[in-house]
């Protein structure tokens, strides 16, 4: 293999499949990046067996092949790198790297013996806005399960007609559930459900992120994905993931979502965010408890909190508030999570009974809900 | 005890204090920031036993007296305050906090029961420029030895005498030493020599950065500091602190100062740092050597290193090398910190023999030296 690609292209693919490579002990090789250079196409491929990320980049073949080196040191040392051209060069063992003055060799392994990343066959495709679904990650990413007790909740659900996707997150604790427009092409069919590792998802928002600096057309473009069995191919401009889908069936969440409630709010975002984090500081430690009041026939929030430790803590918010007297009390992370997550100047907070969660959104949004489970008393 | 003053005004004193206080198991009064109202000023004072902190703030005093409570939690509640008028009172064994519509009580302790500030003498006062002083702590404050094996290491030497003051850390490894003006007031010794521990200049650096922010007056802005036998008092506008000095005897390091040179090479410092860098990756680990060598009749520096596992590498820099055909090994780390610390554009490297420390300067810059130890082959 004998290869050219100047700097800036080699850098930003290395960021792009550098986060995959840990520290595998038990498969070395996965901790290397495999490049190749093929029919006329530079890649650069990393895996950590779960994930498959393949990155295309722009370069020069003089010599077709593939070899597989240390991800981290071959990324940090072309970083460091002047944006000039870069001749990367196979031999023996060795991977040979010259841009002007500087001249390395970097011992590698043979790209035989590297998992082949799998093929997801390519009928019937989705497709996205990037910035619609950057947002829309963002929003409901949060709210997974970390723990490995019920594997659906580790996961993203996607819920996908032939125009809208529904994404939908919970621990138990919370639930976020969030709908944006999609566009199909081919033969698709009219819904199905699948559930995305957290993991994968996460990956996307970094590749998004390395993408926007280097001027991906952000509002302009659409990231499409195709669905099999049990894998997804997700493709953002040069770079494609795949990864395997998580199996199980995702909870019916639609049941614990209350359909009416006694008392609705609309309180200003960022001083609820104040308040919240105001009591956090005098919340128990352990429960991470908060009160919210809403008090008959004044049009306020109470924000509260009591530690026998520390002390005490109140925050009288204005707030316009219809309904009965009411109040709940709630884990502050939870909340706050949820809140940070709108981002209308107002926030709107439904409420059946303390018994019962709490519903958030933005005050005219009808595309994400939030809901908190209450702490009963 | 009652008083008001801005937000503003209490969040930045509180910052200033608020390092000192940690998690103190065996003395639960030194998490506490003091609060004191006396004779028309308001001051927040926090002490670790090794070094105190007051810091005076502007406010109205209605009623004096004192009291103590938790740094973090009021920190973190100031903190969250809009900037408008705060009004704190103490009641019982309560501290009760007021603004708008944010209400809080925090439990705290008797000031009583809080340990005193050692008071220093003022007599004969020491004056240097700010932003002479905070350079000069950032060149030689890394050097310090972390290992109390040999106490006075752990320190910064000042060499004061009435118009230079000479600052000196090393850790046997590098040496670092810088020189400044002072202008003095009153009276004071010829020459003196104190060691200040590191610990007590990085809190001076970090009131600094925070004063800073405060616009503070950096400029034409002095830092006033008087010395008894075994404390200090520094003074940073309306902030002061007073630390111990470390007992002992510093070693004589001009000894070690290599008096003459075989080569000198002039080179481009960020060319020289990238190169440093890229040598790194592939340094024994452990030993984290890496080989300058100045070949004779070249006018370079060509940067190197080896490592039996991941590869080698390389680079030629362009330099003005005067002498004899010379080479080094050192650690990388070492090296990298001292040409990190200057910041002319060409770096000087004196070089004797590859068994003779190496001597590191700006290339027209006679206050500051850096000296790195050999790595002996």
């Amino acid at each position: 293999m004998k290869i050219s690609s100047l700097q800036e292209n080699l850098k930003n693919g290395l960021q792009i499949t550098g986060h995959l490579s840990g520290k595998n002990i038990n498969l070395p090789i996965l901790n290397n990046v495999m490049i190749e250079a093929r029919d006329g196409e530079i890649k650069l491929i990393a895996t950590d067996l779960e994930i498959g990320i393949v990155c295309q980049i722009r370069g020069k073949i003089e010599e077709e092949g593939s070899f597989t080196v240390d991800s981290k040191i071959i990324s940090d040392y072309i970083s460091l790198l002047p944006n000039k051209k870069v001749d990367i060069e196979k031999k023996d063992s060795e991977l040979l790297i010259k841009s002007e003055n500087y001249k390395t060799s970097v011992k590698g392994m043979s790209a035989e013996d590297y998992p082949v990343i799998p093929q997801v066959e390519r009928k019937g495709c989705y497709k996205v806005k990037i910035s619609e679904f950057k947002k829309a990650l963002s929003q409901v990413i949060f709210a997974v399960s970390n723990s490995e007790t019920r594997i659906e909740l580790t996961g993203v659900l996607f819920n996908l007609s032939n125009k809208e996707l529904t994404l939908a997150s919970t621990d138990s604790y919370r639930l976020a559930e969030k709908k944006i427009k999609i566009k199909t092409e081919g033969e698709i069919p009219e819904n199905r459900s699948i559930i995305i590792p957290a993991k994968t998802l996460q990956e996307v928002t970094k590749i998004l992120a390395i993408a926007r600096n280097e001027n991906f057309d952000e509002n302009g473009g659409e990231l499409s994905f195709y669905v099999s069995d049990n894998q997804i191919l997700i493709i953002i401009g040069n770079t494609e993931l795949v990864s395997r889908l998580i199996e199980g069936f995702y909870p019916d969440y639609g049941q614990i979502i209350p359909q009416k409630n006694e008392t609705t709010i609309i309180i200003n975002r960022a001083e609820l965010i104040r308040a919240i984090k105001a009591a956090s500081i005098f919340s128990k430690s352990g429960s991470n408890d908060i009160n919210l009041d809403f008090p008959l026939g004044k049009n306020q929030a109470i924000i509260s909190s009591t530690s026998s430790q520390s002390g005490d803590n109140m925050t009288e918010l204005d707030a316009t508030v219809n309904g009965v007297d009411n109040g709940i009390v709630v884990n502050y992370r939870y909340l706050l999570d949820g809140v940070n997550a709108i981002d209308s100047e107002n926030i709107r907070i439904e409420i059946t009974n303390s018994n019962t969660p709490c519903v958030i959104r933005g005050e005219d949004d009808k595309d994400y809900l939030y809901i908190v489970m209450p702490i009963k008393q």
